[in-house]
């Protein structure tokens, strides 16, 4: 049984309520001891050596493994590096290899913007008649038609925290000969995935939000097993070849896992994830997922007692939810800011939406109440409308 | 002037001598302190925020602009983050849209296998009759052809050290009406390299070689200004938008060198690189190429004096030669072990080359000698045939 909350173990500044782990999650303690052994240790000391004698060429693996278990994915199935935006566009070029005579990549309209941008990137790179097709997100079972090569869409939307029914719209998907491909950002280490039972046959997603990776943390890809032999990976690196010390002239994909790897991997920041995950080897993700409803939904009443000009911009019931709830306000911006200047940190998504995560592993039931005063306390005062807070920084 | 070598700002252990700064460069000491900030100030503290207040969205830029002094490109010009597999597929899709009515990507047979892979893959995921046509390096030049849409090409060879023309084979590429990539992976603070000079549309390469940026730092890719709005992002990811948080549906290209970003930085690597290239700030390139130059031909003069069994792989030439030297052995992996055992680091690059970097940094005359009588007493004891040094790890 886990013992929630664990903000023991993170480095989370004092007086700081942080509801942003959706966006960056906070500074694992161990972080700091690890990356300091892998500059010192490993990289000064064994220099070119480490790559073996610090085992770096097993640890996107090692690091994928972990993740697996947090997705319900089999050993051996998950590889990472790179970023999300990168492992999309390596799915979706596989996924339309595998429906060569379909045409359509489907996805809904919330999608978050990079997936839908590389979609059309790779569309554009391969130059046919390839189409991205995007509906709203409760339209999607609807539209997957026959034409459909490949289903690639967000489990918890970016925004509003919706949450899609990944067993359901995978068969779907499969009852019209399409492919599955999930994008798990907002999903792994937020709430329980199966990806085994959902049996979709690819998932991307990243590791500096509910995972705690840090800044710019490598993602992961998934590949269902019993099609890894069918995926022709569009980027060929040599870390995915089947023997990159061999040098060979011609590019022959490794057998396992390893061929949706590409290039050298970032070692210092994969050693800073493996770290992070290890707050996980305990977390029973049933009750993570409990303790993150409870959170949730303390803090829709809270917040819809106190400030009855924010709308709700989350589904209301819980089940239908991923792990944060979103408000909207027309004037969201400012508020988001005089919040964060108050120590309750959430962030502002375009146009409207005042969004706030939930991570029970360092935040508890007197946090969220805590920000729903504070949010009162800024609504109430109006002090949201200070100059100050209207200067728009690039990140929000 | 420069105050060459700089060994003190490096930690390099004790006897050590260092020889595969071709491979991964050595821990620059104030890469820890730049980490553990990073961590501890900036992730720690600030989380979220920290993309403003420690303006983590400009380091790529930052990054960038730095790599750019040291190969001759403007600033703005060099964007910076994922690998170096990944920056040549960026490259090569954008120059094959450049020229649209051509089907052929040439290179040379020597040239790195992950740079010819991503070829293959690209062509693969394009699915029409491109072809990926690789001649000996001395038959480039007259194989630059009309049906050539890109010529790709790594400056310095990673096995044998031999350096192309960049200015001679850039201008006959154009010639010819093609577009020019060069690979700066052996370059990039190895030697002089003036991109504006030679004119070449495209490069990349990689920092953690002889830039020092750590195992998996991020790689870098330049596009010529005067065509930057020409290129078309196959990797079209949201942080090459030109405006990432609006969150528009439809990708817009940035109007600068962003355009050429994918997904989220990876802000540690990115930082520790930063601080590694402090060490270039007062460094004259051609000073540095004026001392490598000379140990180069000090380890060939003494190698070749002491040790008869092994033959150049290297051009003697000075000028046709990058910063490594090379000697081919048969025995050549158990030799590079004996080596590495007795503190003199090279490595081994299949099927029989003995590679070795220098880098007038951290490595002078004293040390040069030093490794060529460690050589010596390797081969003229034979210690290389006990069984410990046959065994083959992943990396040698």
């Amino acid at each position: 049984m886990t013992d929630l909350p664990k903000k023991h173990l993170f480095d989370i500044p004092e007086g700081m309520i942080y509801l942003d782990g959706n966006s960056l999650g906070p500074l694992p303690k161990g972080a700091v001891e690890r990356a300091t052994k892998v500059l010192t240790e490993e990289w000064g000391k064994e220099l070119i050596r480490a790559w073996n004698t610090a085992d770096w060429m097993a640890l996107p693996q090692k690091v994928g493994d972990r993740i697996a278990t947090l997705i319900g994915a089999a050993p051996g199935s998950v590889a990472t590096g790179d970023t999300l935006s990168i492992k999309v566009y390596q799915a979706l070029a596989a996924a339309l290899k595998m429906r060569p005579e379909r045409r359509v990549i489907l996805s809904d309209n919330g999608n978050f913007p990079s997936d839908l941008y590389m979609a059309q990137g790779l569309i554009s790179t391969i130059g046919k008649d390839y189409e991205l097709r995007t509906v709203a997100p409760e339209e999607v079972a609807g539209a997957i038609t026959e034409e459909v090569a490949v289903v690639m869409l967000t489990e918890v939307d970016y925004r509003s925290g919706r949450r899609h029914d990944m067993r359901a719209l995978t068969a779907a998907a499969h009852q019209a000969g399409a492919v599955m491909l999930w994008d798990l950002a907002h999903s792994a280490g937020a709430l329980p995935v199966d990806l085994t039972a959902a049996n979709a046959e690819f998932a991307v997603g990243c590791s500096y939000k509910y995972l705690n990776g840090g800044p710019g943390a490598p993602a992961f890809i998934y590949a269902r097993p019993d099609i890894l032999q069918q995926v022709e990976p569009a980027l060929s690196g040599w870390l995915g070849h089947e023997a990159p010390f061999a040098m060979e002239p011609g590019y022959r994909p490794a057998m396992t896992t390893e061929r949706l790897r590409v290039g050298t991997p970032p070692i210092v920041q994969l050693s800073i994830l493996d770290a992070a995950l290890d707050i996980w080897d305990d977390v029973d993700m049933a009750q993570l997922r409990a303790a993150s409803m409870a959170l949730c939904e303390t803090f829709i009443a809270e917040v819809e007692r106190r400030c009855p000009e924010l709308t709700l911009a989350s589904p209301r019931d819980a089940e239908q939810r991923g792990s944060q709830v979103s408000f909207a306000f027309a004037e969201g911006y400012p508020v988001m800011q005089a919040l964060i200047d108050r120590g309750a940190i959430g962030d502002f998504r375009a146009p409207n939406i005042l969004r706030f995560g939930f991570t029970p592993l360092y935040i508890d039931q007197q946090d969220v109440i805590r920000a729903a005063e504070i949010l009162q306390e800024v609504m109430s005062s109006a002090c949201w409308k200070d100059a100050k807070y209207q200067v728009r920084g690039r990140v929000t």
